[in-house]
This record gives structure tokens, sequence and C-alpha cells, in this order.
């Protein structure tokens, strides 16, 4: 039995051991596998909108949940200008705990899982929102997230064609790259229109922090679904209203998407439909093969749970983690004085 | 220059460590200033109640703060029964972060720094409370938090005189042997009545989740002062409510202090004051020998802050911590997916 003052900890280079023992799409179709199983219990969460900080440069935000045994939270931030400086946008921790105890049993990197997980989420409801055989997709934006989205499309969907479009044709050349040699048809587009060409599925993943149009109510046709996870954030919107007034609106948690997502464009009343109750049943997914439909993703704190719940079952059969002396545990659990007294260490002698 | 991916973190160990080699009156004096220049610029922090998550076992609580340069927020626990399996009833970690670039600065245990936060900002709000001269005070409840209450009120007011009571005496010996050696003039009581007799200041820190009276009206005389410090959740509360009314009470945080301290008892309009006013001189504290005082504590966030600050600056001349490979770093950073490309382990030969 561990001693109770220890926690695992997954750093990054551990995630990253995990990521290909497990093998990547394997991961995300499990990961896909979890959120299914914990948004199909929606009302089993305690769920609340993140609690957000902001300053002029970004946000600081804790996304805490419950399923009333196990808790968990994400630490997140997202500030656009830090790749000026050579850090990340958004980098994330994430720890899970025994709710009956209050002790921590996880603490990890969540940067890698994030981005696993955010994969994952799109993936799933697609499989539930764009047409059946769909097999090209288009990406929008090829930084940090996009290589993930085309593997867990593929995963979950089959989806083996891609066509890339980034204003900035770095990102393009660094996303073939990445990609290259792992069974894609990849085509690099000069634009957005280009891009759409054929495509059953748009992601849209740029990072850009405005109310900006990605797409344009001209680009999208019939039976198109739309992946629209790069708006995210109050004056952060990918979509001309006008698409979204056509198509027919999934979302993750209403009460947040209303203030973060593309739907913050619209009435407060537009009907939207929460994903959950699709997969659970309660409500229909697509319905016609010339419907649009657009999964409107901020990213919620169920599937930062069902990423925490996952990577703590991968741990016993992939140990890769370190213990953390992380909580006081004094033999008698009121003497944490003299835990501390004892610690002391010896005068030296005079 | 560190590497962006490195956060520093302080273990239990290392946290016994640093305390030791500060000396712990000289941290709770340190702590103490720390707080009261926090709370004197109480208007330059960003502050919200704690979010819990209450569960039929306990709370899970997040207490986030920020004073618009950096960014802490603690988790910590509350769960009563956990002693009957060995465990602390509450245990804590904390988090200070970069408010420029969201970026995690310090992890370390807080179980040990939030008892000597507790007591520190106890012995800070009597030093303008508790008549001056005060040297005898009764400390009702021997848990975990009595000696490091008894150290903070010697360290800041000259406090030299204790008298214990607790109703398991086993507490009240533990605590007993802790401070023995200790210079203090040590007097075990067997109940309230006889551990009141001559204090100036009577600190009352017993762990029952429920209103108890643990100071009963006709025990408290003329010019005591009151530091309550077990009261500090719904439900939970020590002083019989017409001692509050007799009082004049000071507070933390009055939103947070309507819900959870000692005057959830009393009328929502009663009149408090909240502490940070007294230290920035913007309203009185003790202003005659015969009043009686009480600080209703219940823990506020940048109390937190302030611990967390102090050990980041100590970490500098104390070096007593690990590098945390928690935040993943890809040399572009738009560029995870090549990071993590990068680490696979290269295949076995056949």
């Amino acid at each position: 039995m561990p001693a109770f003052n220890i926690v695992p900890f997954v750093s990054v280079e551990n995630m990253m051991r995990l990521v290909h023992a497990v093998g990547i799409e394997a991961l995300l179709t499990r990961l896909a596998a979890a959120i299914a199983e914990d948004f199909a219990q929606w009302h089993a969460f305690h769920k609340t909108p993140r609690i957000a900080a902001h300053s002029p440069d970004g946000v600081i935000e804790l996304m805490p949940t419950s399923d009333g045994t196990t808790y968990g939270f994400k630490y997140v931030n997202g500030h656009p200008s830090n790749t000026v400086g050579g850090r990340q946008t958004v980098t994330a921790f994430g720890v899970l705990a025994d709710v009956g105890n209050g002790y921590p049993v996880l603490i990890t990197e969540m940067t890698l899982l994030t981005a696993l997980r955010t994969a994952a989420t799109s993936a799933l409801a697609a499989r539930h929102l764009a047409r059946p055989n769909s097999r090209t997709m288009a990406v929008i934006g090829n930084g940090a997230q996009a290589e993930f989205q085309a593997l867990a499309f593929r995963a979950l969907l089959g989806v083996d064609a891609l066509r890339l479009y980034d204003i900035d044709p770095a990102a393009t050349r660094k996303c073939l790259r990445n990609l290259a040699g792992l069974g894609f048809d990849l085509t690099a587009c000069t634009n957005t229109a280009e891009a759409l060409r054929g495509a059953d599925i748009v992601t849209t993943v740029t990072a850009d922090k405005r109310n900006a149009v990605i797409l344009g109510d001209n680009l999208v046709g019939e039976g198109v679904h739309v992946n629209a996870v790069g708006g995210d954030c109050p004056g952060k919107t990918e979509l001309a209203p006008e698409v979204l007034r056509r198509a027919d609106l999934f979302v993750e948690y209403e009460p947040q998407t209303r203030i973060e997502g593309e739907i913050q464009q619209l009435a407060p009343d537009h009907p939207v439909t929460e994903l959950w109750r699709v997969l659970a049943g309660d409500a229909l997914g697509r319905t016609d093969p010339r419907q649009i439909t657009v999964f409107d993703s901020v990213g919620f704190a169920i599937e930062d749970f069902s990423a925490l719940r996952t990577v703590r079952d991968l741990l016993a059969e992939y140990p890769y983690y370190e213990d953390l002396d992380l909580l006081a545990d004094p033999d008698d659990p009121r003497d944490l004085f003299g835990m501390l007294q004892r610690a002391r260490p010896p005068r030296p002698a005079a």
C-alpha cells in the first residue's frame, strides 16, 4: 500500500512515453470512449463554468468537476502572445482526487493531454454529426492542435484525406512534415476556399484572439460538418454568423458555450443541442445528408475529467510516473507540529 | 535561465527543511509581514469566494486570487472523518503563476504552509485586537493547529503563558509534549472555564464539524480577545451567538465569512470590520481595554498568496526544491505534435 503522502506525478516526458506505449490513435480512441461514457452520465456530474482570471495578456483558468466519487480539475492558461517569447499559448496541468477523503491521487501535465482530449472530443462529436463515410477533412489552422485532430478523425471516423490551410505557410509545412508517412492523403492549400473543396468535414482551429471570419457563409455547402475548435473565449470566434444560422448547432455545456463559443454571436435563445443528449440517445445528431452541422467546441471540464481518469487507469499497466512527496502525513494526524519538530536537523556541535 | 518546462516543486520534506533553516518563529513573523503587506493592498487583489465541491464526507476547495502580476491558488480538502483512517483532516497544495504568461512558477505542499499562515494571520490580527501586553492565551482545541498558534502568538505578541484544553486529554498531552522545552509557561486544564481563567486571549481551534458551543456566553469576560479559528464552514461554529453580540467583530473577507464564519449565526447585516481596513489604517482595532474583540477567521485566499510568494522568495536563498518537468515546451511552440513524435522510442529490430 502506498504511503498517504505520495501522489503519482506524470511529467511531460512520461506522458510522451505513455502516449507512445499505448499508441496515439489507440489512446485517442480510448479517450473518446471515456468521454462518451462520462457525457452519458451527464447528470451525475457537478458542473460549473470555468473560473477565469483575466488580464490584459491572457487568462488563467481553473476547471473543476466531480462525478461524486472522483474530483478533477485542470489549470490552464491562454496567452496568445506567448509564442513571441518561445512559450506555448496554452499550457495545462491537472489533478484527480478522491471525493471520499479529499486526497489527490494524480498530478499530471495536461498540455499534451488537453490536445489529445480536444481532438478525441471533436472526433466523438463528428461520429454523430458528420455524414457517414466522411473521408475528407479540411483543416483551417495548422498550429499545435492540427495533427491531433487529424489522427483522432482517422482513428474514430476513418478520415484519411486532409486539405490543410493556414495564413502562415510555415505552419502548413510543419503540419505536412509531421503527418508525412502516416498514411494520409495530404493536400496543402493556399486559401480556405481551396481547402474546403470536396471536404466532408471542416475543422477550424486557428489561434487568432478576435472575432475573425475564418469561415465565410458562401464557403459552407450542404451536408458539411463544421468542427469549430478555435473560437473558445469571449471575443474569439471563427465562423460567420450566417453559417451558424443555416446549421444545426451542437455544444458541450450550453451556459459556458453561450459565453465562450461561436454562438456568442447569436441571440441567447437560439436553439442548440448539448452533445451529451445525442450520446445518451435523448436527441438526434445528423438526420439528413444535406444538413449542415456545427460542433461549437470550447472545451469542458468533464472532458478533462475523462482524460485524467484514463491516465490514472493506464498507469496501472504503464507505470510512467514519479512519486511526489506532496501531502504531509504525520503518524498521528493531529500531530503535524510533532512531525515538523522531529524533522529538525541536529544542531552542529559548538 | 531555467528551461520553460521546469517548475520548482517544494515537497513536504523540503518545506520542513525550509522551515527549520529559516526558524519557525522567524518564518511566522515573515509570513505575518507578507500578509499585512498584501492586506494593505486589498484593492489590488482579484477576490473570489472559494470554489467548493461538497460531498457527504467533506469538501474540496480551490482558492484562487491574483494581485494583477502574480496569480496563486490553493487546493485544500476538509474531511473530518479522515483521522479514522490515519489521514489528515485537511491537506493542501498550492501553485503560484505569472499573470503575464500564465506559466506556473511554484508548486508546493501547503498542509504545513497553511498551518503556518493561519497562525500568522491570527497573531497579526491579535496584534491589533488584543490588549497590549497580553501574555496569557487559552487554547481550546489542542489538535494539529494548536502549537503553530502558540508560536505565532509568542513571535508576534510575546504571549508566553498557555492554558490548554481539549475534550480529548491525549490531544492536550501531545501539545504539552511538543511545546515542552520551548520556553512557555504551560498549564493543562480539565475544562474550558479553567482554561479561560486569567487568559488575555482565547484561541478556539476545535475540529468538530457542527454548530458547537465551545465558548459559552458566561465564560468570556471584559477585555478578552477571541481568536476563533475552528468555525470555518457552513454549519460549523464554536462560539455562542451571545458572545458575538457583545463583541466587536473582525473578519477577513465579509462575503465569505457571512457564509462560513461564526457570524453565520447573526443577522446578515450585523456590523463587522474587515481586518485589512485596520491594517491599512482605515478602521480602528481595539479602542478600549474592556472591549471584547473577536477575530472570526475562516482562512482567505490572499493569506495563501502571501505564503506562496514568501516561499518563492525564500527559495532564492534556501534552494530546498526539486525541478518538475510539468510544462510541454516544444522548440517551436506550434509544434507540440512534432515534439511528441520526436520522443517516440525507436522500434526494436525485427
